[in-house]
């Protein structure tokens, strides 16, 4: 259907239509959001009769409109596919051995389609990156929950966060031990508490009294792990290169039909590090960050290098600053490698449902879900597709 | 004296002068910087002879040089004095009691001095905003080090963080037991091992693995932390209006006078908290955050909306921006104070030693050492100085 002249919108829409783009600054010319069920692109025009449409072409049947900057009126009307909902899932960055890749890259996509699941029938982002989380945990295939790598003294220490970007609520737990879920203490600690971090032995405490069953420590401890433990406390070993070889770490970013963003990430940390060593997860704008008003992010690599960056806030200042999911992805991860020498990955959504798997590690399992089309790869470049009714 | 033609500079200084301030934007027009001991500004023109000089007029007696962008020779050379070394200390946002208003101005005005005495003699800024964070961790009268506030139990749990702006290394400690100064300890996290962040148990390890002495709990609490623990346990307390009544975190950065900048914060955290609690002083980004290339934060106030607006690297990307420390200071506590209702304050720096001391709260305690002038407030809008040799 082409374009078509169409009565004026009412006047509250075209005000916050304008209110939302521009944010203030003078030079944003163009732009569109999404007023659910109304996806509305519009260009400002300095001349009236407006130039030709802009038009917005995400993937559900909904209607995009085309608003004259200058005379307020909808110029055209078009159906278009909403690009709500959408969860992306990170399995870890690094180098993954041959004989886990396919494990890794399985339970990333049951993971999302997990999520999905929840997104599908109007859970809330928070629900379904929590939900995706929770399977990453319980999957031993994965650095976090069950499965996570030992401190030196061959003891597990994990930590989580999440970020609930309708108001920048965030929930974090470091260096817990004995619970199944990190990520869904973390999101207790955001939802009971008026913390935001709780640590060690006071996080455990707040477990129990929350009700969190304890669980042995051994049901955390993989024969994997701990075979690795081992090979990294002989006096040869090199910790950085086995670090490199596989960092687990897992994380999920998600934007509901609303329009809310959301983020969770999960981790046993590092390898043979240090008792109360904590890492980027716990840390606000590190291991994630989640602002419905930006977007979120959730990401996965040598932890030390993502903190000093502060990676997750440094892509969302990035997309703030009108820069794609993608765009803002790739400068952060760029700047990171540059500055600090650090290599990763991250998973980055905006509001509108675009968004992103970037690494810049050589490999990092990833999956996304959007308009039931499931999306995968594990290589730099890799960009499956199937249905996400498909059982794997 | 007036401009007078000068030959034209060496070369090298010339192309450091142009790639330092363009930083790769062909937007930016003019700007200043620093060769130490020589203060530059320029200004770029599209003609020749270029417009009347900008001049620089920071505070010692040094030489300021104005560079034609087009021919690259020097135009003139005027006596400047150069704004080097700096340091900006605060002693906590908040109301402060009037009884220990004067206790508390006195120490950011001592801390002040000392740090500045390291910088004056050629130390870095590093070891200025150690120094000064451990004289105040060390004073009674602030929630830091002695004097820290209790948690829930009636026991004392610490934060701490430093940054080092040449290389963005960082080291915290979270919730720390019997350490007389946290501060120092996460100086060693930095420097001793290949983490950033130490918890808890793992934490005193690692301070006892340093030679650090661990000192009784009773040493770090005073008479007036006990005394507000108990009327806090009341069950018709109010948490909130008590933790508003006193946030005693103290900080500091610096810049020395090879222009590198630091920041140092230190915390017994927020009254009354749950026993593991951790705030935004150990989180990087939030509790400071330090990039020669940049400037450097350390804020005090509500460590949890701190968190959520990631603060210190919030002020900073308004500096990579454009903005003044003021004003970027201002901005970042605005946006503080309307995105998640929190109130705090922050002291800045930019390598060129601009500074800001800034507040939404009703008071913060600070002080600032530049050109041997000791500059120091607490209410809003107080701004009082003396020589920085006199003694309080």
């Amino acid at each position: 259907m082409g374009p078509q002249p169409l009565k004026r919108a009412p006047p509250l829409v075209r005000r916050r239509a304008l209110s939302f783009e521009n944010g203030g600054s003078p030079d944003v010319h163009t732009g569109s959001f999404l007023l659910s069920p109304i996806v509305v692109s519009w260009r400002r025009t300095s001349h009236h009769p407006p130039p030709a449409p802009r038009v917005f072409h995400p993937p559900s049947s909904c209607m995009s409109a085309v608003l004259c900057f200058k005379c307020q009126s909808v110029l055209c009307q078009v159906p278009v596919k909403v690009m709500l909902p959408v969860i992306v899932i990170h399995g870890g960055a690094g180098h993954i051995p041959k004989e886990r890749a396919q494990l890794s890259c399985a339970g990333v996509r049951e993971a999302a389609r997990g999520g999905y699941g929840i997104l599908r029938a109007s859970g809330s982002a928070m629900d379904a990156v929590v939900e995706a989380v929770t399977m990453l945990e319980n999957n031993p295939a994965y650095n976090a929950g069950r499965g996570s790598v030992l401190n030196v003294k061959g003891e597990v220490e994990m930590d989580a966060i999440v970020m609930d970007g309708r108001t920048l609520d965030s929930g974090a737990v470091s260096a817990v031990r004995r619970v199944a879920n990190p990520v869904q203490l973390a999101r207790l600690v955001m939802e009971k508490t008026k913390h935001l971090c709780l640590t060690a032995e006071g996080a455990s405490q707040f477990a129990r009294a929350m009700g969190i069953p304890e669980v042995p420590e051994e049901s955390l401890i993989t024969d994997y792990a701990r075979m690795r433990w081992k090979k990294n406390l002989a006096p040869d070993a090199n910790p950085v290169e086995c670090q490199m070889g596989k960092m687990g770490t897992v994380g999920a970013v998600a934007v509901d039909t609303e329009g809310n963003v959301a983020c969770a990430t999960s981790t046993g940390g590092m390898i043979n590090k240090m008792e109360g060593r904590v890492g980027d997860t716990p840390c606000i704008g590190c291991g994630g960050y989640a602002d419905n008003k930006v977007g979120a992010v959730s990401p996965t690599g040598h932890g030390e290098a993502i903190m000093k960056v502060t990676l997750s806030r440094l892509i969302l200042f990035h997309m703030e600053q009108g820069r794609s999911a993608e765009e803002a992805s790739d400068l952060g991860l760029a700047y990171m490698k540059e500055r600090v020498q650090g290599l990763g990955g991250v998973v980055t959504v905006d509001p509108k449902g675009a968004w992103a798997a970037r690494f810049s590690s050589l490999q990092m399992a990833w999956a996304a879900v959007q308009d039931e089309q499931l999306h995968y790869g594990l290589y730099a470049g890799e960009h499956f597709t199937e249905s996400a009714q498909e059982q794997s």
